[in-house]
C-alpha cells in the first residue's frame, strides 16, 4: 500500500487524515473502512471501530499494526471494487471517500516521526566529500554504520516549499531512501531486522553547506547546517514492505534541478544495509514505530559533490522507482506566508 | 514552582501526574486544581476544567503557558493553605490530593521532550577534553554556540538506573545545567529569549565515550555514543524561571560518585549565555514548548576529563544549587527488569 497523511480544509477547520494513493484519486481509509464496516458487513457502531482502526496520525496507526493494516486493506479493497463498477461512492453519513489530488495538501507520511537517524549509507557520496577536503574515508566508516540525528520539528512534505535560511549562500539538496520503524525493538538481530520495517519513502534532507562545514570542524556534527524549517523533506508516500521489499535493493535514484537530470543512482550501491542500520542502533536501545532511518545521500546526489549549486526559485525533483517523485521549490524564507 | 512528572500505581492501572513538590510531600496539581474549583469557587463540571488546564503530560502542560501556570498556583495555593492548618485534604470525590516520596515514582520533568539539543557551553570542559587529543579549541567554538541533538526516546528520570551498554567498557557521566522551552517562538533576539524559558533542570548527559570518539572520527558527532536507553537523564524536577532567574547565573554545581565530591563548579563560568543558544537555535527555526536543551558539561564534571572512570553498581549523584539532586545508581543493561 501507499500510505499518505494529507489534509482537507473545510468549514469547521484543518484536518489530517490517512490515505492511500489508488489509480486516479486518494482513498480516505478511515471512512473507507467505516463504509465497508456499514455496507459490507453491517456492523453497528462503525464510527468507534473505524477511529479505534484508523487513527489520523500515522505513528499511531503504525504502532497499531496488524489492526490498522488489516483495517486498511478491507477499505481499500471495498473501495477500489465499487470504482471499478463506476459506483458513486460515498460513507454511511455521505462523508467524502476519495479524493482528488489537487482538492488536498499532501503532508510528509509521518509529519512529526518518532526521531530522525541520517546515515552515511554509499560510499561514493562519502569518498567525493573528503576527497575536496583531502581526506581519505577514515576505517571506522567500513566497521560501524555511522549516522547523525535530525530533528524532527523541522519535517516538511511534497506540498511545502524548500526554505532558503537567512544565514547561509550556500544551500545543497540530498537524494535519499527514507525508511520508516513499523514494530517496537531493542537487540534486534540482522536477520529479524526486516520485520521492524514499516515501509519507504523519499528523502531530501537540505542542508547549508556553508554553515555545516563550519560547525563540523567541533566534531559534534552538523547543527543548525541542517537544522531549520522544512529541512528534512519527506514523501510523497510511505510504501509498505510488502509491495517493495523485493525490489529494495535494486530501486533507480534520480535527481533532476528545474527538470535536468543531475544525478542517476541505485539504491544497490548501498554499503550499509538497513538490516545493519538496525541492528547497529537497536543495541541496548529501543525502536519505536514511527521513527525514521535515511539511507545518506546516494553518490552524486547533492549539489556539493558536483559543485553545482541550487538557487531561490530552483526546483528539486528527486525520483525513486516504485515511490514516486518528491517535489519541491526553492524559496527565500522571507517569502514564506 | 518545582514541577514534576510522578507515576502513580493502582488497581487499574499505571497513570502519569503533573505535580509540584511542596516541603514535605508532592501535590497532584490536577486534584489540587479541582479541589479549588469545588470548595473555593463552588464551580460546576470541575474536572473538565481541571483535566483541560492541567492534563498529564508535561510538553501539554508547557503548550497551555499561563492557562495551566495560573491554575496550579491556585491548586497549590489552596493545598498549602490547608496543609498549614492541618486539615486532612482529599478531593471532591475523595482523590488523594498529597503523597510521600516513597509512594511515587518520580519520571524526568518532561519523560519525553519535543527534542534534545545538547551545548558545549563551559569552555574548560572541551579545552580539556581535547588537550588529551593534543588540539586546541577550534576559533569557531568561540564564534557560534555547537551543540549535537539527542535522540528524546532514550530519556530517564530520578528513580531509574543508569544502564550500562553492552558494547562499553568506558561508560561516563556529565554534569549539566538543562532547560525547557515553554514559549513558541521564530527568530527570537537574546533580549526577548528569557520570554521563552519555562525553567530549568539537572542533566546528567551518559555517555560511552569508547564509541563516542571511533564514531567522531567522521565528523557527523556522536550515535551510539549517547543513544541507548536511560542515557539522558533529567530531574528531579523542572524550576520555573519565575523563582530561579536572578540566579540562574550563579548556581553551584557538585558531581559526587559513591558520596564522593568529584566536581564543584558554577552555571557562571558558561561562555554562551541560554539567550545565545535561543537566538542561534531559533534562526530560520521554529522552537516549541517541551524542547530541552542542556549547557554542556561543565569544567571537570565527567569522568574523562579527570580520568576517573565509574563502574556498574556506581551511584552517580549531581546537584545543583535551587534545583536539587539527580541521583542513579549504575546496573549492567542484562540487570535490568
Amino acid at each position: 500500500m501507499r500510505l499518505v497523511t494529507f489534509q482537507v480544509k473545510n468549514p469547521i477547520g484543518i484536518f489530517n487524515r490517512i490515505g492511500c494513493l489508488s489509480s486516479n484519486c486518494i482513498i480516505d481509509l478511515n471512512s473507507a473502512y467505516a463504509s465497508y464496516l456499514h455496507y459490507e458487513r453491517s456492523e453497528e457502531d462503525i464510527y468507534t471501530l473505524a477511529n479505534a482502526s484508523i487513527p489520523s496520525d500515522m505513528v499511531q496507526f503504525l504502532h497499531l499494526g496488524s489492526t490498522s493494516n488489516e483495517a486498511s486493506k478491507k477499505g481499500k479493497e471495498f473501495v477500489e471494487r465499487g470504482l471499478r463498477r463506476n459506483e458513486q461512492l460515498v460513507g454511511p453519513k455521505s462523508e467524502q471517500i476519495t479524493y482528488r489530488r489537487e482538492d488536498i495538501r499532501l503532508l510528509a507520511p509521518v509529519p512529526r516521526p518518532k526521531s530522525i537517524r541520517d546515515f552515511m549509507g554509499f560510499e561514493k557520496h562519502l569518498e567525493t566529500a573528503l576527497k575536496k577536503r583531502g581526506k581519505p574515508i577514515p576505517k571506522i566508516w567500513y566497521e560501524i554504520p555511522i549516522y547523525h540525528k535530525g530533528n524532527p520539528n523541522t519535517v516538511a512534505g511534497p506540498d511545502d516549499p524548500i526554505l532558503w535560511p537567512s544565514y547561509t549562500e550556500k544551500l545543497d539538496y540530498e537524494l535519499e531512501l527514507g525508511m520508516y520503524i513499523g514494530k517496537k525493538g531493542t537487540n534486534i538481530s540482522k536477520k529479524k531486522a526486516t520485520e521492524h520495517i514499516a515501509g519507504y519513502t523519499i528523502f531530501d534532507d537540505i542542508s547549508a553547506r556553508d554553515r555545516q562545514m563550519a560547525e563540523m570542524e567541533v566534531s559534534m556534527g552538523p547543527a543548525k547546517g541542517k537544522d531549520f524549517n522544512n529541512s528534512n523533506i519527506m514523501g510523497p508516500c510511505l510504501v509498505t514492505t510488502d509491495e517493495l521489499h523485493s525490489k529494495i535493493k535494486n530501486l533507480k535514484m534520480i535527481a533532476r534541478i528545474n527538470g535536468e537530470i543531475t544525478c542517476e543512482g541505485n539504491s544497490g550501491d548501498m554499503y550499509w544495509k538497513w538490516e545493519d542500520m538496525i541492528e547497529y542502533c537497536s543495541q541496548d536501545e529501543t525502536l519505536y514505530p514511527g521513527e525514521f532511518f535515511g539511507s545518506g545521500t546516494v553518490g552524486g546526489g547533492c549539489g556539493a559533490e558536483l559543485d553545482k549549486w541550487v538557487k531561490p526559485g530552483d526546483t528539486v525533483e528527486l525520483e525513486i522507482e516504485s515511490i514516486g517523485i518528491l517535489k519541491n521549490r526553492i524559496i527565500r524564507n522571507s517569502e514564506n506566508k
